[in-house]
C-alpha cells in the first residue's frame, strides 16, 4: 500500500481538523476532499438548510456535486460549542455564508451540528444537519419557537 | 440516599428508552420527564425547529416551558436511523406532529438529530437539532437543496 497522502493522514488528527477540511471543502467545491472527511459507515447522514435528509456516502455526495454545480459556498464558522466522550465529539457551530444578491453581499447565517466518531481511519463526519439561515446572527436565545417544538 | 426512582433507572438503560422518554415527555408536556433525560453537561444543546440554538439546561427548560403552555406536542417518530460507538448514539428520525388547523387535523414532519453519550448516570441525550417541518413526509433523497449548501 502506498504511503498515506497528507489529505488522510490529516484525518488522523482531531475532530477539530476534520471539521476544519469540511469547511475547507465546501469553500474550494473539491467533493473529493469533502467525502474524505465522511465515516465509511453505510448510515452517515446530512440535513442540508431546508432539505430531506440524505443518507450513505454516495447520496451524499451526489448532494454536494449538485451543489458545486454552482462552486464553492462561501463560509466561514462561527460560536462552536463542543462536547466530547472517548469516541465521539458533537460540534454545534453558526455557518456564515455569504449571499450575492441584487442590493450586495449579504450574511445569511445557518445552525449546524456535526457529530464524529473515532474510527480505525480517525476521527470521521458521521451526521451534519443544518438548519435554515436567517439574515440575522442566530442568538443562544430561547426566542423564535414555532409551534411544532 | 434514596432507592432510585423508576424513572431515573429508566435513564440506565438504552439510547433507545432515552429516546422514548424524550418523546413521551413532549406528548405529556412533562418537564421533569423531559429534563431527566438530558446530561448535565452546561453546553448540552437544542435546536427548535425554525429557532435559534439554545445552550444548557436552564435555557432549554425554558424554551420548552414556553412550549409546554400550549400543551404537549402530539409527535410520533418514525425512520429511526442509528450510529453508534462505544460511548456514543446517534439518532436521525422523522418527527410526525399532529397540527390542528381549520382544515382539520394535518400532519407536519420533522427531521430531527438526537446525540446521546454514556454518561456515569446512564446514557443522555446531549444534543437535539431538529428541522422545520414540512406538509409531506421527508423522503430519503437529495430533493429540495437550498442555495446555502
Amino acid at each position: 500500500m502506498a504511503t498515506p497522502s497528507p489529505q488522510a493522514a490529516h484525518l488522523l488528527a482531531t475532530p477539530d481538523d476534520v471539521e476544519a477540511q469540511f469547511y475547507e471543502a465546501l469553500r474550494e467545491a473539491d467533493i473529493g476532499k469533502l467525502m474524505a472527511v465522511w465515516s465509511d459507515d453505510d448510515d452517515i447522514v446530512c440535513v442540508h438548510p431546508g432539505g430531506p435528509r440524505v443518507t450513505g456516502a454516495p447520496a451524499i455526495r451526489a448532494s454536494f456535486e449538485a451543489i458545486f454545480e454552482r462552486g464553492g459556498i462561501p463560509v466561514q464558522t462561527d460560536q462552536v460549542q463542543r462536547l466530547r466522550s472517548l469516541d465521539a465529539a458533537v460540534h454545534n457551530l453558526v455557518e456564515a455564508v455569504a449571499i450575492a444578491s441584487a442590493e450586495g453581499v449579504q450574511q445569511a447565517y445557518v445552525v449546524a451540528t456535526n457529530v464524529y466518531l473515532k474510527t480505525a481511519l480517525g476521527w470521521r463526519l458521521v451526521a451534519h444537519h443544518a438548519s435554515p439561515g436567517s439574515a440575522l446572527p442566530p442568538r443562544d436565545t430561547a426566542d423564535a419557537l414555532t409551534t411544532l417544538h
